[in-house]
């Protein structure tokens, strides 16, 4: 057998960095959500370019699938093995190999998570800002083009990425991109590789766009009568350029399932969490800006502060709506829905998404990062009753079919993995079949990530 | 002939909208700058998505090539036919189908040039900020992936595309992007097409990201010691994070220029010209912290305005930059050079590029975008003396290889066309026969403007 094979040659250069134990290979072939557990034949950690190259010759050779792992942290079923193979964990490649503060570049392994940099960074007065929420691999963030709270001011990782080392299908390694500011020169492969999900290549190095740490950030909270107003108040606050650093939306659901959790007495309210960043100056007008709008909207108190501590409890919420949501259902799995529409659809797409989840009988929070018209229903299912199960799924493709029909997106930051893979069509038509052109002049047998984003044969 | 065939089959419905005059030939096969006119068989104004199709079905199915053409304004020969064939001249695809203040977005036509669709934004108090310099169709923006003098706060066309119509080489119309503000949906189809440069397919739409009109906005210029002084100050300006809307130098040659073309007294300096936007305040502080950062480089007058026919005035100088440096030799050609590098190598690279361009004594002022680290030479050449074009080559060739030793690259904005062809393999390495592998999956008859970008057989 050819996996045997390529499993004597591997172990020959990797040694103990194979593994084919039992619970490495669940562990890599599971998933955060609902997806079913699919394992790969054997785990690999590789430490260099070099022995990634090597890898994915030798798979190539032998048509055997390699699927990349970063943190693992993929809501789309992305990592899962559903033909077998070899899953490369870029755990070992988590080097920070340069931080220029002249160029405002770090230059980093695929398996540096995204808190171990910012750690690094801090002394330099440098951060790198996409937030995705979980501490994801860089290399992870990259494949699945992530974004998060800081978007609406920093952009996505497609704004932060400058250039990558990317070992191809049959191992050539390539660099695309450069440490300037901007490029005309030819095809933006790194724009084709960020949210390519592994189906093209295996990153193995990225060039990553820094920013200074701001001189002031200020973090505020504020709850709201209704749903209705706290977005429409946000499609205000983009729509007249009020430079918000982070604009956040919880619902009424979600601060229950807090206060349950945490123990604390939020009003039981939809809210706006709100970051401002700048000089002083331009934090204050702002925030002053922001506070005249949510008062129009009979929002209030807007509490804010300026020091870490008491921005982190104000903001506390936030890092724990997604665990505080689970509780409200002991057992249950969670489906993560993720659309992004035009602002100026948000409010009609977040109310008709809440009267949806009501109709179902599912529990459904929505939380989401409403600055760029990117919002999540986490909806809790049984594992032990399929019948919810269809239910959430019908829910999941009834907002992305509104997503589309509001000149949207179905995922607006989680991905296609096989989540979405039945959605393609309908988002991008006669594009689908091309993406799968290129998918097979890059990788002609088919070996990165089969399964995943493009169309199934 | 195949040719014949084709321009009896085009006419029959394009009617007078097909020209084979000489003077539409040579207009659409020559160029602004020093390429050798190569006219196309037949030029047509396609104008409507599904013209655009048939012609390129029907040319696909003889195997003629066929070149875009938007405004004629590239610089490296994007638009000339070395191979025949026959050139869309996306003129009278100029329509702007939408603006929409609430989303801030809108949808043109190809043929619609940037300043056409600012004049028509205007009463909405919006903009579309990417400014090449020439008035350029969007369409050729998009295709070139153009930047320019805002770039360094607003990006490129790269970030203010959200979406594109797209007819492929068989004649297949797809959609890419969205009108939502990110997306994780699959390939970035709409990155791949921005500054393919006509090779993978015909943009007939555009999605567009616009911008509210600043509050204020405040220009200002400033003459400098030296050529070192001026450019360090902008290493500065951009490590500190001023917030600057534009950022712009001109070197002495170039001051002595425009006192020649327009009889104006500008000290022949290096000069610095700049512009904040933004709210009073936030316009105030970003002013007057250049202001003490060019006074710390014996910097000065800083002269600034805020009245349009006032910055205007001032930035005047920046306007005319390449009529009046082209009026220093009458009747030469002008080799327009285009490098980017990172901030940190930019002082550097101006001086080994001006100190090379003194040595060879040829006329080269030096002139640039450097906020992003993008500068110019326009070398001025004696059409009648090939060795001159020889020196010419030789150092715009010495100023890219000086870019990639930086981590920079051979084009900031202007391409690769023809001009560039023979550094690619320099800048990219393997990652150049890819960029061949995508054209070949997308059009394997390669009729999508030959001679250009990819590597040729």
């Amino acid at each position: 057998m050819s996996i045997n094979t390529v499993l004597t040659e591997l172990s020959s250069f990797l040694g103990d960095r194979l593994s084919r134990s039992k619970s490495e290979l669940e562990q890599h072939g599971g998933s955060e959500t609902h997806f079913a557990p699919a394992p790969p034949d054997a785990v690999v950690w590789p430490e260099t370019t070099q022995e990634v190259s090597r890898i994915l010759s030798l798979c190539n050779s032998h048509a055997i699938p390699v699927i990349g792992f970063g943190a693992g942290t993929s809501l789309e079923g992305h990592t899962s093995a559903p033909h077998g193979g070899i899953c490369i964990d870029t755990r070992r490649m988590n080097a920070l190999k340069s931080a220029d503060p002249g160029d405002m570049i770090a230059v980093v392994g695929p398996g540096l998570t995204r808190e171990e940099l910012n750690r690094e960074l801090r002394h330099l007065g440098l951060f790198f800002p996409v937030d995705p929420g979980a501490n994801a691999s860089l290399g992870g963030m990259a494949a699945t083009r992530a974004s998060g709270t800081t978007t609406v001011r920093y952009g996505s990782m497609r704004d932060n990425v400058l250039g990558l080392s990317v070992v191809l299908a049959d191992g050539r390694v390539i660099k695309t991109g450069s440490r300037a500011a901007k490029s005309a020169s030819g095809y933006d492969l790194t724009a084709l590789f960020l949210g390519s999900e592994g189906t093209l290549g295996i990153i193995t190095e990225l060039t990553l766009r820094l920013h200074g740490i701001p001189e002031v950030t200020s973090a505020g909270i504020c709850p709201f009568p209704d749903m209705t107003a706290a977005v429409t108040a946000v499609q205000l606050v983009i729509q007249m350029g009020i430079p918000v650093a982070r604009i956040e939306f919880v619902d009424a659901d979600t601060a229950r399932a807090f206060n349950a959790y945490a123990g604390t007495d939020m009003p039981e309210k939809p809210h706006l969490l709100v970051e401002f960043q700048g000089s002083p100056a331009a934090v204050a007008e702002a925030s002053q800006a922001f506070g005249e709008i949510v008062q129009d909207f009979g929002a209030g108190p807007f509490q804010h502060a300026t020091k870490t501590e008491d921005r982190n409890a104000l903001w506390k919420i936030r890092h724990h709506a997604f665990y505080a949501i689970c509780a409200l259902r002991p057992n249950a799995r969670a489906m993560v829905t993720d659309i992004c529409v035009p602002i100026s659809q948000l409010a009609h797409a977040v109310e008709e998404t809440r009267a949806e989840i009501a109709g179902s009988g599912l529990l459904g929070p929505i939380l989401g990062h409403v600055g760029d018209g990117n919002f999540h229903a986490i909806l809790l299912i049984d594992p032990a009753a399929p019948e919810e199960m269809t239910r959430a799924k019908s829910l999941a493709r009834s907002m992305s079919e509104r997503a589309l029909s509001l000149g949207g997106t179905i995922t607006g930051e989680h991905g296609i993995g096989m989540g979405k893979l039945g959605l393609m069509h309908a988002e991008h038509g006669q594009a689908w079949p091309l993406m799968g052109d290129i998918k097979t002049a890059l990788d002609p047998k088919g070996i990165l990530n089969p399964g995943k984003l493009v169309p199934q044969e």
